[in-house]
């Protein structure tokens, strides 16, 4: 695709996807990092350099054979990118300054925040003194973070002070390294965003994810973050923000916390793809790796080019680490691929324990679905969710006061059987199973229910009171009984009060409540709106061959 | 994830592919091909073969080193792996047998039809003679298919007897090759199943798909086709039970027609990846190729692991053919790099007109979006589909008979305001307008709108009239008039015949429908689902409060 050959600083797993990226759009990568590394194992296109992203003479040994450097880790040798940069008129992205500020997490923080960005409120710990931290302790309180301000990474490097009796544990712990404080921040949620940046300053976000740790390395990554909207778009903006802060371009890991005042805050940034960005390989149609690979090389990148692959789509990203017993992830690996919509990515390293050895990512059309299936290659569920009961799930539920309404409900029955809508019928009684009642209506909607049909006569309370506690649609029947005709039933259901509607049909007319159910379905599933036309168009066929027979045999004779 | 090395006959762009689904599973391949074929330049992990895979010797080098092999191409020389099968006890996927099957066309369709599956009708030509070609167009007519045996990909090999009179010109063009004919088949579409076999004999097949041929390349695939549920299933099932047949196990491209009268037929069966199942790279979370390389390793694969990404995913494969200047094509690549969810493949390949240099997937929520991505790829529209207009078009149509019904209508538009729907508010009268009511209705479901909210008063025909001429759910407000305080609307609108289903609220009840609209909305749609359980605690916490403050002050102060 492009002319330009791309030498990255770093052969590691993020570099091998970055090198598959590239792979795929012809582009030429040099790697620069020890024989056969991971990204190296999967390029035989050209001379790769031996040697360390942290020695001038091997950054040097790689510019000469590129066009443009980048990185996939930001523990890189940055004055002698600098020097390279400037001696050999080559572009490198991120800026070196980028990662120079980077580097270091307090320069990072105060940088963010000199840019209106909020963050985690930090103070340099001037000399690694007890009396300094205990002076932190007086100003923040205890417990605080102690943080190295450099070469950290996976939570090394970092140490909760948890009282003045822990200061010297900590001084000991972190001893000869430059320390910063961070003020204690009792988090809901931790966040992160990936975010593309243009060589002509444009800002592209891919959604927002929650990322779940253990022990300090990131286990889980659930996206898009189960958070409103509003949090979503908030998220996207601060990150937003926080890189276009950084000139240059490439793609920006983006880690936040969520507050329980609903309130963001950025707590660190990657200059490079990031292993909360995995799950993009198979939740967008462009993964982060090639979001970085067209920033580097100028190649477009088009608006809302970061969004889901459909609307559809849920991930879940599993890091898959090195256990005690050499190669036993490979157990984890094994239940992902007997997994349907899994899949497996291993980097190409030697089995060490806690070392990252590969991830699983988990797709499916609702993040329910994706759980499930977690739940199963996390050997928490014996077995798969049966793809039987996956496929039989009912969208529609019929339920009704007593078995005495079933003659009536069970016309509108036969009419989703022959449309072949999976549904399910009960007997849910609002006067006299109150309770089961308020189980059914809410746990509907989480169920996969799309539309409920509820049929009553009398007071016929029960559509009425199943709407006030569900948000789903709730279609009412009114049965007629043996007095009143049935109206009021009808009164009763259809004359709701302001703010929770039932969508209410003729007395006695289940037919109509599962045709209009059939209808919830079509406004969003395609098959069902099809079949509803095809329904419809029968419908006017009978009428006009009925018609047509009228006219043509007279009404005395018809 | 496995121990066992995959050696792959051919390093074109199916190797390719093949060894990028290895890598991610850390399966070592090697590859016999020229030197730094497209699979050999992304695998620096093994010593490749250099040598032709028609070769004995290359093939005996090749399977000393693996210990399962496999092909990327059919044309391999089937006696070569069969000795080799032999002398080094080495599997081969597919079976030499398969392939040998299937690289005679003729036997091919024989062997099909022997087991129960539908082909075209067929005959060998005994001797390429004008009088055996004339015994022929006597017995099946003009035009009939002139085809080689063996040999013939993309359509060359092929020749269409037009009348008697090209007779002599089809046994200059197919001059020494082992022929047969087949009987014309007038499609309706071509379509095609990628099915992977496993060893246990169990087959899986991925969605059918409609593909479309230029010049006798695939040109496009549609994924999936546009065709009926039953024929997707009809197709797959066909696919499966022509793959029952062949013993071993791999992936098989099944190439069909779909006739007329529905009927479906084979075309002819590659034992490998096909172009046909490149949309798997983007459409479904395991492509084709690590479904190969799964099968081949004897590695698991689960139920329902062909299946789309999610329930919304649709893709359009498009192949990215050399132009007639050098590297012309990447204008189309380039098109699509500046598309959103828009993938581009480059084999490694130099540039020669007609040559396979790349692929591009497409992928949306709707085949109409990733078809508008599609125009301006091909260069047919000349920019993007804009995004804003995505973004508002309206999900909720709100409707009256007249200006009279607005002050009605307007509180539950500001509903609909409040919660962020998008909707339009209009105009169309059921009497007055009848032609621009029919209109309305008929367009509004491909418009996008998924509920339709109608006002009316008095005789109020408008609701119901509307939900004759569409399959959408109607919700219908009975409008209250200066006399029956709105029952005749209500009995107007309620009591629809058994067939037409309206969701009728309460009388002037426009509050009720919108928030009807919202959880119809919210039935697929999560974010809706959210809103609305939200606005229902709030509705709750206020009557909570209403109660507190009563119990406290007491009912005569309150």
């Amino acid at each position: 695709m492009d002319t330009k050959t791309i030498g990255i600083l770093g052969g590691g797993q993020l570099g091998r996807m970055l090198v598959e990226a590239a792979h795929r759009l012809n582009i030429k990568t040099i790697i620069l990092d020890q024989p056969n590394s991971p990204a190296k194992q999967i390029n035989a296109l050209d001379s790769h350099v031996d040697g360390s992203f942290t020695e001038l003479d091997a950054i040097t040994k790689l510019a000469k054979k590129c066009d443009v450097l980048t990185v996939e880790i930001e523990h890189v040798d940055v004055e002698a990118l600098k020097s390279v940069s400037k001696s050999l008129n080559i572009p490198i992205y991120p800026l070196p300054e980028t990662i120079k500020l980077i580097q270091d997490k307090y320069l990072q923080k105060t940088h963010l925040k000199s840019h209106g960005v909020g963050v985690v409120e930090s103070v340099d710990v001037e000399e690694n003194t007890p009396e300094a931290l205990a002076a932190i302790g007086d100003s923040y309180g205890y417990p605080y973070m102690l943080k190295s301000r450099t070469l950290a990474y996976d939570g090394r490097g970092n140490f909760v002070v948890k009282n003045a009796e822990s200061i010297d544990e900590a001084l000991t712990f972190l001893a000869n390294r430059p320390l910063y404080a961070e003020k204690w921040c009792p988090f809901l949620k931790e966040l992160a965003v990936m975010v593309v940046r243009a060589l002509d300053g444009e800002v592209y976000s891919y959604p927002t994810v929650e990322t779940v740790h253990k022990e300090n390395i990131c286990h889980l990554v659930y996206a898009p973050a189960p958070i409103s909207d509003t949090l979503q778009q908030k998220a996207q903006i601060l990150a937003q923000n926080a890189v276009k802060s950084f000139p240059g371009c490439g793609i920006f890991g983006v880690e936040m916390f969520l507050l329980p005042n609903g309130d963001l805050l950025i707590n660190e940034i990657a200059p490079r793809p990031h292993n909360s960005g995995h799950y993009t390989i198979d939740a967008c149609v462009t993964n982060q790796f090639e979001a970085h690979i067209r920033a580097v090389a100028g190649l477009p990148l088009p608006k809302n080019f970061t969004k889901m692959a459909t609307s559809a789509t849920n991930a879940i990203m599993l890091n898959v680490l090195g256990e005690d017993n050499k190669n036993g992830e490979l157990e984890l690996c094994r239940r992902a691929l007997e997994t349907p919509n899994a899949s497996v990515y291993l980097y190409g390293k030697e089995s060490k324990p806690k070392r990252k050895m590969g991830h699983i990512n988990i797709v499916g059309s609702s993040m329910e679905e994706a759980k499930a299936k977690l739940d199963y290659i996390l050997g928490q569920e014996a077995s798969l969710p049966a793809e039987v009961a996956e496929k039989e799930k009912p969208l529609v539920s019929i339920i009704m006061g007593l078995d005495s309404d079933l003659p009536v409900m069970a016309v509108g029955a036969n009419i989703l059987k022959k449309f072949g809508v999976p549904f399910e019928l009960t007997i849910v009684s609002a006067h006299r199973t109150p309770h089961r009642m308020s189980k059914f209506a809410i746990e509907a909607a989480s169920r996969g229910i799309k539309a409920i049909i509820a049929g009553a006569g009398g007071a016929a309370h029960l559509p009425g009171m199943v709407a006030a506690m569900t948000p789903l649609p709730v279609i009412g029947v009114p049965v007629k009984g043996s007095t009143l005709d049935g109206v009021d039933s009808l009164h009763s259901i259809v004359q709701m009060p302001r703010g929770i509607p039932v969508a209410t049909v003729a007395i006695n007319n289940s037919t109509n409540a599962a045709l209009l159910a059939i209808r919830i379905l079509g406004a969003y599933d395609y098959k069902w709106l099809e079949e509803m036309s095809k329904y419809m168009s029968n419908m006017e066929e009978e009428v006009l061959t009925k018609a047509e027979r009228l006219e043509r045999v007279g009404f005395e004779k018809y």
